[in-house]
This record gives structure tokens, C-alpha cells and sequence, in this order.
């Protein structure tokens, strides 16, 4: 029997089975282009420098974009705080 | 007589009794079709690649999809933090 | 002299006297028709089928339902993230 | 000198003097028709059947009550996630 | 040099100096008139019975007020979970 | 290699180099008028009193101001939670 | 077979690779005008002074400039609690 936790944060899912690992994913595109969506609606674009153990991001080139992709803010180099992260996918340009 | 705890995370709930796990509904659809709802009212389909400790989820041909189900981006292989999640089910094309 | 927290989460009340366990209520009905609420306005309808330490829960035959009870979304299996439910209650029908 | 945290949770507050405790005010109305506010503006009137370390709560003939106090939903026997719980107090009928 | 946390709980903030503590105000204004404001814009006036480590407060005569100060629902003893707390002042009546 | 988190809380960053520290900067300001701003888009005004490791804070002469500065309400003495706050500066009365 | 965790925090990534830091970036602007954009939708222009092991934050000379990068409050040195912010990155005049 195992104890129950219901906590927004850290929750735990048990054993789910043998799978990769997400942040394989994360290692595989660092350097790479990537599109980063934040809580606030925020859409960043830029070169995936590093990724730390909270998923702080740090960017190169990073470019904040509009719902129609057109750059509104280029920041050159910014650190994104992990916690604001939605999801990150590769920017092979159809995005 | 038990300690209270009342935290947004990790709250726990006691004991509860013999039940599955509903991890193993995750690993059962490794490789499988989903539907990932996120916080933001974001919804994604993709192929469930994996899943870590932390319910950070990689998913292969991945879209978002608007209410109608239309494909708004396609974003190929992405990385979406576990904290987002609301829910995960099978994709039989019925959703 | 206890010790003052105030946080979110984990955040604890001391002892409140013998009372059952919340956590009872969710083993006996394990198996049965449930409706569960969620942070972001979402009603489910389903077999509850496992709930872990997290309040992660796996609902068979889940329905995602709208105000009038009238089903929107039927989604076989779920996997829903416990951090999102406010409330399971039994479903006799006239929830 | 201290170290200071300032998470959301767990906050800590230090020593505050000798207070009772709060929790033994839950201890004294378990079994007792009580007023349950919950963070998504819902309120629930019912017996309190049972409280856990986690503030998670059972209520028994368990009413969601619109503003009005006008009986919205029946749920009989329902679980109430701890962290959405704003505040509960005894219901002697003049809420 | 110090590791880096930027969580939002529990943050620490490291040493500020030798400073009081602002829980000694919450220890000295016990059994007396208070005005508390939550989180969800709601403000609860009522003598300050006790508070605990979570700071999870119970207050006696407790009236919930509109922004006119005009008592809209009168609790009598009431527990109000910590997290939702903004801020405590004490009711002089001129607040 | 270093193990991943991108937790709200704590979430940490790694080594940033020889800094001073934040938290020296509100040790100076101890005694000193100050202007808080909080979460829910509210600004105080008062003399900072105490700080404590969670960022909990004791404001004296704390008085609640208006987008233009005006006072709204005059609290005297007022305990502000730690986690509500978002920024802390010097009120040299330029604010 | 890994334990799986999917709270907001502290939520864990797994391994991702020999990246460098994120906080690296920070530590290179330590005395450099930056750009800080918070969760409220406020944008801070200052000097960064430090950042302690929380994303806790002391700027110095800290503006606050609405949309259109009109200063709409002088604040002088300023402390910012560490979970509010989004992201930080350098301000060469062209953001």
C-alpha cells in the first residue's frame, strides 16, 4: 500500500515503465534552433545554449515572437527561469 | 493521531487501498497516439515518446490542435514540462 | 513553541483529533461511477479506476462533460494529474 | 541570525508566541454541518466527516451552494483536495 | 560562492541582518481585532485566536466585509488555510 | 553531469559567480520607508520593520496607495507574507 | 526503472547532457544594465547588482518602463523576489 500524495509540486507518478527519458530530447537539440512557449503567453525563438537541473534556459539569438511569428523583441543572449517553460520544440522553420 | 498537512505540494493523502497505479495506464501507451490537455487551454496530439519521474513528457509528431481539432502548429518532436499537464488519454481518433 | 510555516505547499496543520481518513472515501470508491472536478473549469465523469500518492488518478469510460452535463469529449482511459482535482464526489446520477 | 526563505511553500514563519492551535478548531467541528469556500469561488456546505494532514477533507451531504445559498448540486459523500480550501467555519445556518 | 534557488517555494533569501521578526508582531496582536486579506480578494475581520507553524489562522467573530467595510456574511469562529493569506493588520477601526 | 530540475519551487540555478548578495541590500534598508508591491496588484508604503527567512515582512506605519499614490487605507502596523511579495525599494519619496 | 515526479516544484529533468550552465550567463552580466521581465507583467530596466541562490535579485538604478519603454517609476535600488521573474537578459539598448 502506498501512501498517497496529491501536492501540486513535487508530485510523483509511479513506476511508469521502460521508457527513454524526456530531457534525452533536451540533450539531443542543445545548440540547436529551438521555439520556447512560457506561461505568459511569451513565444521565444533562439539557439538552445544550455539547459540546468530546473530547466533554466539560457538562449542565444533569443527573439520574442508575436501569434504570427513576426519578431516584436530581439534580445541577443536571456536566461529563461525553468518554471515559466511550457514546452520547447526544434525550429525547423514550419513551426 | 496524524499530522496535518495542507500544501498546495506535495500534499499527501493517506492511505487509500489496493489499487493499481495509474502510472501504469502511462506505460501502457508508450509509442501510443495521445492527447495531452495542457494549463494554458493548450491542446497537443502527438505519439507519446516518454515520460520521466517528473511528468515531463517528450512527444513525437506533435500538434496543437484548436477545440475543433483543426492543426494550428505542427512542432515535430517536443518537450512539455510535466507541470502543465492536466491530463494524457489515448487518441482513437474519437476525441 | 511550534515553528510558524506559511508556504503553499507542503504546508501542515497540526493534530486534529481522531477523525477517519479523507483517503477512506477515495479507497471505497475504487471501481465505482465518480465526477471529478478540475482546476481549469473541466467536469469528468467516470470509473475511477486507481488513484496514487499524488492524487493521480486513471478514470475509465471518462466523459469530459459541460455545465448541463451534456458530454463533449469522450476519452476511453485518462490519466488525470493530481495537482488539478479540487473534488471527487460519488456519481448516483444526480450530480 | 536566520536564513531567510521566501518560497510560497513551505513558508516558514518563526516562533509566535503560545497560541493554541488552529487545527484544534477543525478537531472540534468534526461531525458538525460546516461552510467550505474553495479557491475556484466554489462553496460547499456539509457534515465534516474527516480531515487528513493534508487539509484534503470528506464532507458527507455535500452541497454545492451558489451565492445566493441556493442549492446548485448534491454530491452526498464528496473528497475535497486540500490546497483549494480557503477557509471552513462552523454552518449554524446564519452564513 | 552559493548555489542559486529560484523557486517559488520555499526560496530562501540568505542573511539579512539583525533584524526582529515579523511573526513576534503576529504573537502580540493574538486575542486581538484583525483584519486579514486573501488571496482571492476576500477580507475576513475577526479577533485572532490562534496561528500555527503553516500560518493557518482561526479567528473568532469572524465577518467577511465588502471594500465598504459593510459585513456581508458573519462566520462566527472560522479557519482560514495560510497560503491564502496577503497580509494581517490589526482593527483599530480606522482600516 | 548534473541532475535536472525545472520545478517552481525551489527551483535552483548553479553557481553564478562572486556576487554580493540581494538579500544585504534589505539588511541596509531595515528601519528605512520602503515601497512593497504585492501579488495581487497591491503597493504598501511603510517602514520596514523585520524580514524573516521566508520573506515574511512587518511593515510599520503601512499604508495601502492607489495607482497615484494616494492612500486607500491606513493599516499602521501590518504582517505581509512572504511569498505575496514581488519587489521591495527604497521610498525616498520619488516613487 | 525511475521514480516518476511531476510536481511544479521541485520537479526534476533527468540527465540532458554536457551542457554549460544557464547561470553562467547570469554571472557574466553581474554589474551590466539588464532587462528583467516579471510574472505581473512588469518589466524592470536596472543594473544587476546580484542574484542570490533563489533568482532573489538587486538592481540598481531600476526603472519600470510599460510597452512602449516609457520609465514609468524611478525606484532607484530595487529587490526582487526571485520566483517572479520570467527571464533576464542583457540590455543593450536595442530590447
Amino acid at each position: 500500500m502506498q501512501d498517497m500524495q496529491n501536492g501540486d509540486s513535487p508530485q510523483e507518478v509511479n513506476q511508469v515503465g521502460d521508457t527513454e527519458d524526456p530531457s534525452k530530447f533536451l540533450g539531443d537539440i542543445i545548440g540547436a534552433p529551438v521555439v520556447v512557449k512560457l506561461n505568459s503567453d511569451i513565444v521565444f525563438r533562439g539557439t538552445l545554449q544550455s539547459v540546468d537541473g530546473y530547466m533554466n534556459i539560457s538562449l542565444e539569438r533569443c527573439r520574442e515572437v508575436d501569434h504570427n511569428n513576426k519578431v516584436v523583441r530581439d534580445y541577443g543572449e536571456a536566461f529563461v527561469r525553468g518554471n515559466n517553460v511550457i514546452y520547447i520544440c526544434l525550429d525547423d522553420g514550419s513551426v
